[in-house]
């Protein structure tokens, strides 16, 4: 089957055939699928744009360097079971539902006929969705180290984030044994692919605390305009493209001799819930929100600048504006990978809208990235007066999955590597 | 001006513009907003399904027979005034704000230049966005006609609604002397919507809930697709469609007669969060889930029929089956227009989805339309061992606003009405 490897965009409802009860639809729609996937290893280079699919593999996992997906929705798990055999089963039957998902098909083989008494593979509520460019990530947490005898295993680079000033983290939003990050144009058809990940790993690992992000506020496709957050101003947009394989080199990808062997080509994910104080902003004048960030609103452009990818003349914002403290210059060339969403979770029953950042930052070394950056601007950053970090995770991400033989975390869990 | 009747589908980036702390953008790009509006008057017809802008004004709100938009921001509101004066004078500047942002505009006059000192009319970060299909849809509560002198004026039609068997209402998330609908196809721009006027209305009204819907579940479209739920399955195939005038006005809309003359034109909403016990569900059998619905999962057809849209065969279902319980030939034709949105919140501390359907209903009579309907359904229907309500609300929604010089709740609180 070379099924896995299709990056056309095939409605869902083509590929899959539902045994219906009062209807013979299931065994002639179970071939239609198999004959439709077959026939689809056919490339489609404009796939991408046309809610068509992202390919699953290759040297990285898909959802880092690749173009920002409109939703997210993201998970992160604790581990229910000491059998390590049994987790690793579990890891093999995601990575194979995420193959199927990422490609536009309903978990499980096309196949429901004649399995009515049986639960359904597959939760239903993507069919007839396309792909929507969904990326599946997965990351590995420090407190997973602690099991299955994987102690050795942990990687230097995966620190425990310290405590920053001003965070107050909610424990119920931070830590998790793992995550999955995913990302689509469609919302449902991420929480879809996350909904049918956590049924696959029941009694295996559990849901610790879960975020949909609605809108995008950063970009890795180069020249595009920076999205607004929920203050209104562009930022980072300074953020790392897809294409520019020599940064992510640099500042992403785990290489050879960064250690462990298991992680190279991999990256290290910060997820950081990051409250706004939205009705405190929206009461601040419009030249305090400029100075604060050291832009301006409308456009995006630096202090003094008129647009908003020009070099920015950081002396000239206030010494606190957030531009400033966070761009590299200030930080020996600190960079980092953005690919945080908006989020919205109802009122906090006091009147104010419960809303945000999730912080979305991917790097080759979180004590070479985030942790500085963090320590910076947790200590200076105008911004500080507006937003509270509220919750707080730290992701080994391992590589990419190689092929259809290959599965998620082989390198961590095999004798071999 | 006739800038409130422009359906054209312009950027919003284009209509404004903002004072740059270093730039001299302000007045310049003030005077290109009011050049930009007054040339916008002509109608595009396609505006509707580019991203553009619906009509704000009508004898009907928009947002009831408005074909369905991608994504839902809903929030229901308290007042906070006693002052009755304060309170319209609200409304009218609430209605200002939503002509402006439902064209695609930010709140207040195109020209922020020289206010650099003063809080932004509008929050921006919908500055750039198109006005995809933004509406916003009003609706009073009955605990408003506890306030203002308005009890003579409460319609016999806004009844409490009665604690229904299975209800297991949280306060926080239930009532509210006033809502607003915000519809948009692009979550942004709802959630731009419910702020700006949370902020317009500081100290006057405050959130009470606020709910986020990601995936629209019902379509008001003739021939459309009804897209599924979380439960995987389409619900609601026979909705009225926005074409449809005559059960529009059979159904929906408030006639000459039916009393108060104030709501004539307008109609009655039930907001009702219904979570879903995802998990379970999931372990269910493909035929018991269908058995629960009465239809197939694959393609939505009744038991028994090829098509979604095919005349159902009501006993050929068990007697306990959704549709068949919910279908106007077993309810004396009760009818609502549904508009519903499937919802995530993230989890519940137990590692479980907290998701389901946040169910909004639009008739011209609750005690006519939903409370018959949903006595029958929470006694027999199967579905309620899956679902649960958690959240209840229902408001009078006055008709539309005529012109430029009307405004929300006019026929309310206008002596002349």
């Amino acid at each position: 089957m070379t099924e896995t490897q299709n990056s056309s965009s095939p409605s869902r409802r083509a590929l899959i055939g539902w045994g219906g009860a009062g209807l013979a639809l299931g065994a002639a729609a179970a071939g239609g699928a198999v004959a439709a996937a077959k026939a689809g290893n056919d490339v489609d280079p404009t796939a991408a744009e046309a809610g068509g699919a992202v390919e699953f593999h290759g040297a990285h996992q898909a959802g880092i360097a690749t173009p920002v997906q409109d939703r997210l929705h993201f998970a992160a798990f604790d581990v229910k079971t000491d059998d390590r055999a049994e987790f690793v089963r579990m890891l093999k039957d995601w990575t194979e539902a995420a193959r199927r998902m990422t490609a536009g098909k309903a978990v499980g083989e096309g196949a429901y006929g004649g399995l009515a008494e049986a639960p359904p593979d597959d939760t239903g509520e993507a069919l007839g969705l396309k792909p929507s460019r969904l990326t599946l990530t997965i990351g590995f947490g420090p407190s997973l180290f602690e099991r299955f005898g994987l102690a050795h295993r942990r990687p230097e680079a995966l620190v425990d984030l310290p405590q920053f000033p001003g965070d107050n983290l909610d424990r119920t939003r931070t830590g998790g044994d793992l995550c999955i990050q995913a990302c689509a144009d469609d919302p449902q058809v991420a929480v879809h692919a996350i909904r049918n990940l956590a049924r696959i790993g029941f009694g295996k690992v559990a849901i610790r605390w879960s975020q949909l992000g609605f809108g995008k506020t950063s970009s890795t496709t180069p020249d595009a305009q920076t999205p607004r957050n929920l203050m209104g101003f562009k930022d980072g947009t300074r953020n790392i493209a897809g294409t520019e394989t020599d940064r992510l080199k640099k500042f992403v990808w785990v290489g050879d001799g960064d250690g462990p062997g298991w992680m190279e080509g991999g990256s290290y994910l910060v997820a950081r819930r990051i409250r706004m104080n939205i009705e405190t902003w929206d009461r601040t004048s419009l030249q305090e929100q400029e100075d604060v960030f050291g832009r301006d609103k409308g456009e995006g452009a630096p202090v003094g600048k008129a647009k908003e990818r020009d070099k920015p003349f950081l002396k000239a914002m206030k010494p606190d504006a957030h531009v400033r403290l966070a761009h590299p210059d200030s930080n020996g060339g600190i960079t980092i990978l953005r690919r945080g969403y908006s989020f919205t979770d109802g009122s906090d029953g006091l009147g104010r809208l419960d809303a945000g950042l999730f912080f979305l930052a991917y790097q080759r070394d979180v004590r070479k990235g985030f942790i500085p950056l963090q320590r910076r601007l947790s200590a200076q950053d105008a911004l500080n007066e507006y937003i509270q970090h509220v919750g707080s995770a730290v992701f080994a991400v391992p590589p990419g999955v190689r092929d259809k033989d290959d599965w998620w975390g082989r390198t961590l869990f095999s004798k071999e590597a």
